[in-house]
């Protein structure tokens, strides 16, 4: 009896928070309306200006009903039987999307090409963002040739199996992923996609079904139309998390999802679960405390360094996954001269229209002994052994440890900040990413982050407290 | 026409050497005569004060001739036959030597009973020591029992084997062994015992001819006897030398043999080769050099300590190998907590009937900062990562890495010497072995090494200088 009571309380409180969450997400019925209306109307103009054979189709999350407020970001198809040539797809394309644009009352407009594997076309239109990309119209996996040319499938699928009910559902995913900092599939990310989120709340019917599912994951895996295996799906697909896409036996939904962040998810699902609250969803933005920023680092023994540089011009998907290679070489690098890294932490501040990348660098040893023991080759390859004779002026009696001849040697780096000068210069041999080779790389001491760069500084050391 | 000129000076700069060398270690014809009428002497008493089917036997390096100038170890087996029972053989055996020693006439006289696998006599008589083993009498590897047992077949497989000029190359050979410091197979040396000295003689015929091959040996393996192949051979022996039996085919006689010693008998045969001089044989011990040895001190930014412990009543074949597992210990659990070992140096230093064990650890990385990563619990372990979250006092946003929650703790050790003290207080928990854990042990700054060991600080240093 009285345990039942508690959960009413328990119960009432999720409710209370879930309510006031999706006032907060959930477009207005207005909102909704003119979406859709404007929807209808690109949709209309563009069957007007193309041929019978082109299809114009509405994707993504205001096709499927599961944008959240304010998110006005249109995604139109124009869609191409096979009969006509790729070059001619991507022309006719682009060029009946620009004459729409043209044609279009707005008080704002920009246009821009972009690129996904084929060039697409973005709009900028009084606060709204369309893409309009050119494609081939398929109806069959079988059929894809692009990433691109299956979100048509997608938006089938999920339109065609998802309730009224469950698109609010997939709005709090979406919102609660956001605010603990995985959502999106991106290389910066590395979260989960919008999709993965429908398939998942399709899976689970409701946002408090899959929280609850997942406080007890370990490594999901989800198949919910090919009816394949659990040793099936293992075997096929290497990753943290699997959900086989409905439409595609042979893709992985979360394949871009870490490590890290599925942890960040069953972490947070469970902290939700016990003690509902809003904050999951809204992180307060806490403002900078300097005073405990700079006890922090008085108390640490440690050693941050910040390499920065500007921004170069590759989109985000190309460049990320570069930043986050670079900084398992710093990990590596690091250890194969005896220093070790407490973490690396990269992050992008905008400033107008270019942007700074500094990834900071806290060594937990940074300094070493000018002395070392110098392995030398095995004994019986005489002529190595002669060569190390004379590199390192051993003298008799020698010192052999096991098979090989041994000597004391000067270390290369006894302080880290050595180490990472040494590494931002020999890019090629330390085998920096191609985007990051020729850029120019500054190393900031821990005085310069903090006037430039606190907020970051202020997040790294937030999350690696000393307690 | 050069080139034979050549290589007749170094002949003959060889047999001068080896001429040189043999001159002071052949025993003399006299000291030959003397040992083995001596040893017919025993043999004879011997066989008067025992019943008819005990054999007198003699074995060891003055039976099979051998042995070194001045090196009087006398050894007499006592066999019985099968007919008699252990306890008996032991009893009777030892009995028997204690009557002979008893009637000997001598100035100065010794006994006591020591273990091999089973107790027998050993004499101090006038400078000789004799050893009275009693045993069964065995006519096949096949009927061997303990170790020593199958010295009655080593003594007669040599005896009848062995030439008068190979004799003397033998000890050429053990002198060189004693002289670069790995001659004899116990726990201590773990080098070459008399046995495989002999063995390989027999194989090569010559000491030089072993050099010859030895400078171009990696890992050895013989089999004069059996015709095993040697996949064979390496199959059914792991060590870094092989010499299998002539008596039994399932031993090695090279067993004892380290990597390390077997890496110094190359170097130093390569190097004798190369430039033949008697200090191999015979290394000038030279007188300790403090100001060099101050200078080399102070050249290190490493940390030097002295681990001195009285040495435990066992034998050393069981004591040294001990010491040795000690060693490894001192490495791998410095390393467990990110220090960095440069060597550990053990060594005996007598002082009449008592001696001191001291063990020299050199640590490269011995200074540590206090803040230190922790790796938690898999997040998805939920009662281990609260735990963890308590006791680390963790705050949120918590830290994870991969499936792991992370925290900053503090360090056990940060210098050397803590570690080092925890080592010798907690020897449970570091599975010390059984002969070290109940002693007294101290630990020795550098400046205390210097004062009252600074013979071995001083050999140490000679072998890891710094150029």
């Amino acid at each position: 009896m009285i345990r039942y009571f508690w959960i009413m309380i328990i119960g009432r409180n999720y409710e209370k928070v879930i309510k006031s969450v999706l006032k907060k997400i959930k477009p207005s019925e207005e909102e909704v309306k003119e979406y859709n209306s404007f929807m209808d109307y690109i949709v209309k103009e563009l069957n007007e200006m193309t041929p019978k054979d082109i299809e114009i189709k509405p994707v993504g999350s205001i096709a499927k009903g599961t944008f959240l407020k304010g998110d006005a970001d249109f995604d139109i198809f124009i869609l191409f039987p096979k009969s006509y040539y790729v070059r001619d797809v991507e022309s006719l394309g682009i060029k009946w999307a620009k004459e729409f644009v043209k044609k279009l009352k707005a008080k704002r407009k920009k246009i821009e090409i972009a690129y996904a594997q084929h060039p697409y076309l973005r709009a900028f239109i009084d606060g709204k963002e369309i893409d309009f990309v050119p494609s081939y119209k398929i109806t069959d996996s079988s059929e894809v040739e692009t990433a691109v040319d299956r979100s048509q499938l997608h938006t089938e699928y999920i339109k065609a199996h998802m309730t009224e009910e469950m698109k609010d559902e997939v709005r709090l995913l979406k919102q609660f992923l956001k605010g603990i900092g995985i959502y999106g599939a991106e290389g910066k990310v590395m979260g989960f996609s919008g999709y993965l989120c429908e398939l998942l709340i399709l899976a689970h019917s409701s946002f408090l079904n899959l929280l609850e599912s997942a406080s007890s994951w370990k490594n999901p895996c989800y198949d919910i139309e090919h009816g394949l295996s659990e040793v099936n799906m293992r075997e096929k697909f290497k990753a943290p998390m699997i959900f086989v896409d409905p439409v595609d036996e042979n893709r992985n939904v979360a394949a871009a999802v870490s490590k890290t962040s599925l942890s960040i998810f069953i972490h947070y699902a469970n902290k939700f679960l016990k003690n509902p609250s809003e904050k999951f969803f809204f992180p307060i933005r806490e403002r900078i405390n300097f005073g405990w920023m700079k006890k922090q680092l008085s108390m640490r023994d440690s050693k941050i360094y910040l390499l920065e540089f500007d921004k170069p011009n590759v989109v985000d998907d190309i460049l990320w996954p570069q930043i986050y290679k670079l900084s398992s070489k710093i990990f590596d690098n690091a250890k194969r001269y005896d220093f070790s890294v407490f973490d690396v932490y990269s992050f992008e501040k905008k400033k107008g229209e270019k942007s700074k990348i500094g990834m900071i660098v806290e060594f937990e040893v940074h300094s070493l002994p000018k002395m070392r023991k110098i392995y030398g080759p095995p004994i019986y390859i005489m002529e190595d052994v002669e060569k190390f004779i004379e590199k390192n002026k051993v003298t008799e009696p020698i010192w052999i440890e096991n098979e090989r001849i041994l000597a004391i040697g000067k270390r290369k780096f006894c302080e880290a900040k050595e180490f990472l000068k040494d590494f931002i210069k020999n890019r090629e041999k330390y085998g920096f990413p191609p985007n990051l080779r020729k850029i120019n790389i500054k190393i900031l001491e821990t005085k310069d982050i903090v006037k430039k760069y606190p907020e970051y500084l202020y997040s790294y050391l937030k999350v690696r407290n000393i307690p």
